[in-house]
């Protein structure tokens, strides 16, 4: 007989499926096909394994591929917040933290207490491992919008300014990383491609 | 101006995008949409993460979530193969191992040669953990197929010997999943969405 510590396992592998079904609004590289938020966060991971050597602080890379694998998971039921959107908070709503509440509460109570404490964490961003993990999470929606003449920038009408303001977080994880950021966002505005 | 191995390691991930267009046989859960190879491998991240205190022996979580995020990069050149396709081999063809060299190879030099090893270690299976890799891997579709009514084995034909024959390596990664996946597949034949 399965313990009931498994079974709950489970039932959470199962929930944890319906990640792949909320659709970002960033797409794909040169693509028209909105990215998934199951993609976005395996790619995230691979991210993290490749450029963990550029990371500014020491950072644990097994915690920041936990943030980065689960950063997204509240979204089964909070949905996903659009980072431009100025009429929402991005980070730690009520509405997460009751979806975190749910959904990593099906897990074993110590483990779950585990995840939630990962989340906050990536949420809160202020350890090395949170700041590394959130430098991740702009880069990808970056290299994806200057694939596609300009993405969810063109398509928003975001501007210069907001999308610097933003995207300047990637300083705080790696400052190697930062440089080259900056330099694809000041030649997006060479190309046309990012209105100043 | 970022360094060459940074704009190699930029190219690597944008290359690896491709991996989200590849389809697998297997359907999400209680779904007709076919699961992607990202998606799938976020999935398998996850339960890693999740199910990890259940190998039986002692495990390196890192290692085995780099090994199950990169385990399907190389379909990218090669396709995915149907784990019941009698007529081709599931594991280490000349054409993935051409696969492996040319995409991990994007990378700088060490780091390739790192990437290629954590693979060959999964596709070798002989490591505490590429043993629990692949446990995982066995383990998803399984869930899966059992919430969409045999899923797979009801489309493609597959009996229960075939299935018992793939599935048992579980075993070899935790003996209590192994306990829970065999009564699953007992219970799959009861209700008579898998054929003896």
């Amino acid at each position: 007989m399965p313990t009931d510590k498994l079974l709950q396992q489970i039932n959470f592998i199962k929930e944890i499926d319906k990640v792949k079904y909320i659709q970002r609004k960033t797409k794909l590289f040169n693509s028209d096909r909105n990215e998934n938020d199951a993609e976005h966060s395996w790619h995230l991971a691979m991210m993290t394994i490749v450029l963990a050597e550029h990371a500014d602080a020491p950072i644990d890379v097994l915690k920041v591929l936990k943030m980065v694998l689960i950063h997204d998971i509240v979204e089964i039921d909070a949905g996903d917040t659009f980072i431009y959107d100025t009429a929402k908070k991005h980070s730690n709503t009520d509405e997460e933290r009751l979806a975190a509440n749910r959904i990593f509460g099906m897990l074993p109570k110590e483990q779950a207490d585990k995840f939630i404490a990962v989340w906050e964490e990536f949420e809160n961003g202020e350890t090395n491992e949170a700041k590394f993990a959130r430098s991740m999470d702009r880069l990808e929606p970056l290299l994806q919008n200057t694939s596609n003449k300009g993405g969810t920038w063109a398509e928003f009408g975001v501007n210069y300014t907001k999308v610097y303001e933003k995207k300047k977080v990637i300083k705080d994880g790696s400052s190697s990383i930062w440089d080259y950021a900056e330099n694809l966002i000041n030649e997006s505005v060479e190309k046309g491609i990012l209105k100043k």
